[in-house]
């Protein structure tokens, strides 16, 4: 029967013993959205090609929030990090930043909430320093896209699972920019 | 013409000096979703009830993480805190986790970023506990509802606002269990 | 001659180089009391079958706490963590919360202190959610019970360096409730 | 009557909301011993005299450790803090360090919370300065001795709260050595 | 008769009560220097164009490193900032980075560590993104240039106080860049 | 053609992947000073024999500032660490306070970040313990010494990577006192 990792026998929070896991390659992928008014999108291009650009900011603060992960998420495992990709692009035709996060480590747990945590961040950023001429920003479909290593091995989102509706297809058109 | 307040006249990165804004009461409330399998959701409910549960484990971890938003996002200033609430309802309709936090302060700036970030923070966590059985879990429509207090005075989210689309309604009606 | 271990041969404070140490498995315990009044005892024990309950917030800080150590304590190191088990337990007879924590990890170096501190921000935890009915409340007795692992090897707490005196034969059958 | 006050009426954790408070001058002292064998006693005091020796080194963390509370207690507020006195004691009698804090703010809530943590701190650093001559140390009655400021007003530890037993008398005399 | 203020009249460390010191409106400016190989200088100049460049990034770790003064800093008193600011400026002549940061806050202490820190933890950045090329980068100057506000009044750095010696001619021009 | 190793391709900010790194035994050592006005050098050097000295607490400060090294320096890997030495000596001809720090650990990725950082912090603290009474001191010369291990072996500062002069003669003899 499945069970909330957890979450222990009796029911209480416990964090996973990973002591007898193995310490392998571990790759995790996350994306998430950050819709903006016209204005705001128009103001966040413009400042693209400058010096101090928004997405810039955005990527550093996906980077370090990344690490913060085991600090922020109560039961998260400390460990070593390999390597932290966080990218933004502007998507014009709707509007929004997509954030894209991969996340990779050699450790007896995953990444998938290293990489999460990054796209979060980066979303939070690129809100504050849009806030001031649009306060109805939202962030939006912060997800997994895939995870590889460890017991469960491979796992890439589907368009099955996409249980959140759909205006994907030109979003991975345009992934990796 | 509006400008993003974080970048100066040159195009660079700043801080934005508060120091001429007066100490007033400033409020702001945020919200988000957490969107489950059955499956998840169905652990979730179960373990509502019990000790060490998801929803206080995640509460926690929002407050918690609310207090970490100047170190998390680059642009934001320290300040003091006078309270954070937060609170996560199930949604049997849309087997979703809705998250609401209310942030509060008497500070030279607002707490819009905080609100945000102790739902993105209570959000992971969600997902976190749930990540085992459901990979396969989305965050969304993370944004603010309301702020009053400061310069700028009261912002409520209005329907026009609401650019991304729309089951809202039997959210709303269920706010604040 | 023993010496203490952070301390260099002339007498100035060091962090103990573990580069020659082997990663292995090491395991340790640890535990300590809240001792509360009538009065604070009987609203802990009532909230502990509601949500949001006393226990599940300490034990949640004490496994956050856990994470801290080698910030908290100047001469520790940072490791990687694999488990960090922390229970809280009423006991009636003495009207005390007793919190017992494990820490486990694959490193170089012991984890006595992750327990310790994990036992130690509990019981602050505890305190904080009873200290307006109760200011007078008491943390108490918190000390290693066994460790595992390493060049140093087992240790177990034993009846002779019970040197804080003693009615912990009632606490001893209570344990890991 | 009485409730915990990081409890709402739903039973549900809460950050208590002090934008009602006033900002006045609040101060709490806070004490706790560390018990350690003959031979680590010893080498302690013969390292008092000596640079990096481990009463300084605790009495920073402690310093450091009151700075990181509402980092670490889940439900307290981020403050200001005026000051904070960390004093770590000697006791031959009882071959024991003890340790005192003082913290002291002008905020809407109390430090009650920063003194106990600033305590528990220079204790396990204590520790974890000794342990490898001894494993047995314990760390004993961390508690609250006053408190002022606030709407609670003044607050003085009295005889007959002092639930926690005896060997008190020798220690009040050589306090704040 | 001058003393270290963070030490006690008994010769041990403290933090200073700044309890009863008003809070007014306090400012610092600080700047230091990374001086560069010719091929580094090369590089860097040639990214500071484009994306992601060195300068960019450095100036956030600034801002981010000033509000972690107090954490960092032993006995700095954690107090809310009003702004900071950080500008690298190229230094062809001397192939150097020179890095001035600026604080301000409304708090009962000053701010001249938050700004000497935001410039050595901006400094740290710009040798860290350089040192694939030039292991030998040399971070000087670290100083502060002026300050106001508080008991102590204005301050400037003098030419008579400029100990270290003096190619600073050329700096003093360039600077605000 | 050497291309700084923080930035990719398109000339975007990344963190460097050391997935395909071999951890091993990696160590680097770093100098500063920080020379001060001749009252605040003879504060210092009376404090140095006294309990709660500046040096101790500076050099504590830097162990526990490398430990942050990765989440001040916005690329740099968060990684298990071995050793931290720093030490503090007084250089009376130059009325300075020399600091050398030596990290160790056995990662994918070296320490220089680390080393350097310990040193800044140390720097700093040695700076705000004065700066009462002498407001002009000078933190100079910050710079790595040596490092080994790793795909890039060892590297030692040599006389002619000493671009920035020269008073080095006298310090080197003192080294590691």
């Amino acid at each position: 029967m499945p069970r909330l990792s957890h979450v222990n026998a009796k029911g209480r929070a416990r964090m996973v013993d990973v002591g007898g896991k193995p310490e392998t390659r571990r790759v995790a992928v996350a994306e998430g959205t950050v819709t903006l008014s016209a204005e705001a999108f128009r103001l966040v291009r413009r400042h693209e090609v400058a010096k101090g650009d928004v997405l810039t900011i955005a990527k550093l603060a996906g980077i370090q929030g990344a690490k913060e992960t085991s600090r922020l998420v109560p039961l998260c495992h400390p460990i070593p990090i390999d390597s932290i990709r966080v990218d933004l692009t502007l998507e014009p035709r709707t509007r929004s930043v997509r954030i894209e996060a991969e996340v990779a480590t050699r450790a007896a747990t995953g990444v998938e909430m290293e990489a999460m945590t990054a796209v979060s961040i980066a979303a939070l950023t690129v809100y504050d320093m849009c806030k001031a001429v649009d306060r109805g920003i939202v962030i939006g479909k912060v997800r997994l896209l895939a995870k590889s290593g460890g017991r469960s091995g491979e796992w890439t989102r589907s368009r099955s699972t996409a249980r959140v509706m759909l205006p994907d297809a030109g979003q991975k058109k345009r992934r990796r920019a």
